[in-house]
């Protein structure tokens, strides 16, 4: 048989297996050292969890692996972190809050074939949930920026927004229909995506009128220095003669960012809306400078509407996700990892007396934590060498037998080429 | 609605996290100081690799999730690491050998909920695939028993023997058409398992007399010390006048053992055949001395057939998969997992002055590396304090306007009660 993957889906062999686990457990380490701690949900869910309202929506569970399981119920790989730990925090009503989780794991999603694109893929996410403190947000939002710093990310920017000033001004603008309103939010999604006039064409299918649309881009096309943006939106709404929400919340936000230090990273773009409709207030998308089509590393909000349909009763919640598999392929270029042994033990003569010895030296070296193997293939003493040379052994103990006649052995060091005889039992 | 998990699947709630990471990179210490690389394959693989011949079997298969995806292709999820891994040889046939890989990881199976089962469950397996020398085994053995007492399980026992001694004894007592030699391994495998009787019942469903049945189970129901065991074997083959294959293999392999310092906790067991079709030779399971009722808690063997269906040539292979939610179920009782946090933050008065020194005292600790938490729930200083207890803060920093004043700020010792005032930037 011709043996395959699935498609879309990826094995990880020893070396991407050490640079993602180096990944992920510096990252775990940041997130552990603010507080959080790890969860972990299962990979399949039922088809009512995953389709709940405000979960997924209808694009996402086209998307969804799901089948009859054998006993006749509708199950699903999930398709994010979020609708599990959802489900989770409503099984769970006595929760102590605030709960301030991390959750590291695959999603799945049958997404179309592209670079860079899977349909098995890593997620890695922090949320906040129980309160309804810009404090929260700025904990994720300095979080993320530790965990990319940790890793050797420098050189990234996080965009902040909030929806609520995007919403009312739409309301302003005369955008008050829930579908319009949908509408456009998803328009403004793809503001530095699109040209102007496919920006216009999107928005007329939503009966906004090219003037309207003009006046939108005008006023959200805008990025920059927070305190300047603030400033600017505070005097668009004399100007306009509207009242903007969620100022007030973005001031809050962009002052206890400062306090955490990370105010270098972060810019005002309100622009960014964030094309998955739970999100309620404050937006983040991240972006490393050289290369914004990359996309977003790394983004995240307020979704403060979202418990409810779970637990019955509001529940404020925030979060923010490191897209890990991009993060990875930023690394993958530049980051080196160790790869290799500290010893081999070759065996001249493949005998009991010399395998014996090796497996006794084998034994030293463990037990002092260091990693160590031995020829399993029988194979001659060059071939052996060969093989030490391609694990990247630092050193090879050679066991010859008229050296185990005095008990000793040959350590021979890999990089130097030079070799020493010792005594077992000294090596 | 009514929140609930797929049946047969658990969630891991920060405490269990804990002890599972803990165990499970403990583990990989051990596997990687003995030049075992990492290897991690997706959850979903084709039906075909799923179904293939010499594979999971008919059984294993009525287990499997699977369904058609929108591409209309039945995948299914894995049931096991090593079909996965068998794939990733066939389809990386350049590999060099021996592969010597570990992974851990979640498989799925639709089993009969009980007790200590689960539908989604996780396997920590090594294997070596490329040698057929005893040595392989006596690795992989003497890393399982490393590991195992590496997490804190002491108390247990291997045994092991040959599939191909039970094989030509069979032979030998005239069980020579395939469905009644496999029918017979079956029943063998019950053999600690079943009384006599029902045992005597199953054997004659494949046409063996009760005077056979009796004859195999005098022989095979043996277990003890090596060396007495393989002592017994030779003679027996003398009295009764046959052939025993797998005698000299398994001489071998315990010698092995020997060397590498783990032969007490290796038995003889002269019943142990493993359920699973595709092992060809040597085999083995670990019993809890206290517990033996608790089944196996790590178990493997030989198949050197196995890859010969994927990749159309014969290469030989061995493993060990450690029962990881068996070993959880043992530690969770005696293991205690440190949980808290270096520092929680208290703030008397909500205001801005006071938070602001709060973050500037998180960002200070956790620059040291100590893990450290503020309130984010807006809370009275009475509740902050109680939710510090609750998450086992070691000390708190109260934050009070008085102190504030001077710079400074209160450090509580959360064990003495004793409180000492600090400079903001001395804590």
């Amino acid at each position: 048989m011709q043996p395959e993957r699935v498609k879309g889906t990826r094995d990880f062999p020893p070396e991407e297996m050490k640079l993602r686990e180096k990944v992920v457990s510096t990252i775990k380490k940041v997130y552990e050292k603010r507080g959080f701690v790890e969860l972990q949900t299962p990979a399949i869910e039922k088809w009512e969890t995953l389709s709940a309202k405000n979960a997924g929506g209808e694009e996402l569970l086209n998307e969804t692996f799901n089948w009859m399981d054998q006993g006749e119920r509708r199950i699903g790989l999930r398709y994010d972190l979020t609708v599990p730990m959802i489900r989770y925090i409503a099984m769970n009503p006595n929760l102590s809050l605030p709960f301030k989780r991390y959750q590291y794991g695959p999603v799945w999603r049958y997404e179309k074939i592209r670079e860079g694109r899977y349909r098995e893929f890593y997620q890695f996410d922090i949320d906040v949930i129980g309160s309804s403190s810009m404090l929260a947000d700025a904990e994720c939002i300095s979080a993320a920026c530790e965990a990319l710093e940790s890793v050797g990310i420098k050189d990234f920017i996080v965009k902040i927004n909030n929806r609520k000033i995007v919403e009312s001004l739409l309301k302003a603008l005369g955008i008050k229909q829930k579908e319009q309103l949908e509408g456009a939010m998803r328009t403004i999604d793809k503001m530095q995506k699109l040209p102007e006039t496919e920006l216009a064409k999107e928005f007329a299918e939503y009966r906004i009128t090219k003037q309207t649309a003009d006046e939108i881009i005008r006023i959200l096309n805008k990025r920059g220095k927070a305190e300047i943006l603030i400033d600017r939106l505070k005097l668009q709404q004399e100007t306009l003669g509207i009242k903007l929400d969620g100022i007030a919340e973005l001031e809050q936000l962009i002052s206890y960012l400062r306090e955490f230090g990370c105010i270098s990273k972060i810019e005002i773009d309100l622009s960014i809306v964030r094309g998955i409709a739970y999100y309620t207030g404050v937006v983040y998308e991240t972006y490393v400078k050289k290369n914004e089509n990359l996309g977003s590393i790394c983004s995240g909000g307020r979704y403060d509407n979202l418990l409810n349909e779970f637990l019955g009763k509001q529940i404020p919640a925030t979060g923010i996700s490191i897209g890990i598999e991009r993060i990875l392929d930023i690394l993958r270029e530049t980051e080196k990892v160790d790869f290799g042994i500290d010893y081999f033990i070759a065996v001249v003569n493949q005998d009991e007396k010399s395998i014996g010895a090796g497996i006794k030296i084998l034994n030293q070296l463990r037990a002092q934590n260091l990693s160590a193997e031995i020829d399993l293939m029988g194979r001659s003493f060059n071939s052996q060498m060969k093989y030490a040379d391609k694990i990247n052994a630092n050193k090879v103990v050679i066991v010859g037998p008229k050296e185990l006649e005095e008990g000793k052995v040959i350590v021979k060091d890999m990089k130097t080429g030079k070799e020493e005889k010792r005594a077992i039992g000294a090596i």
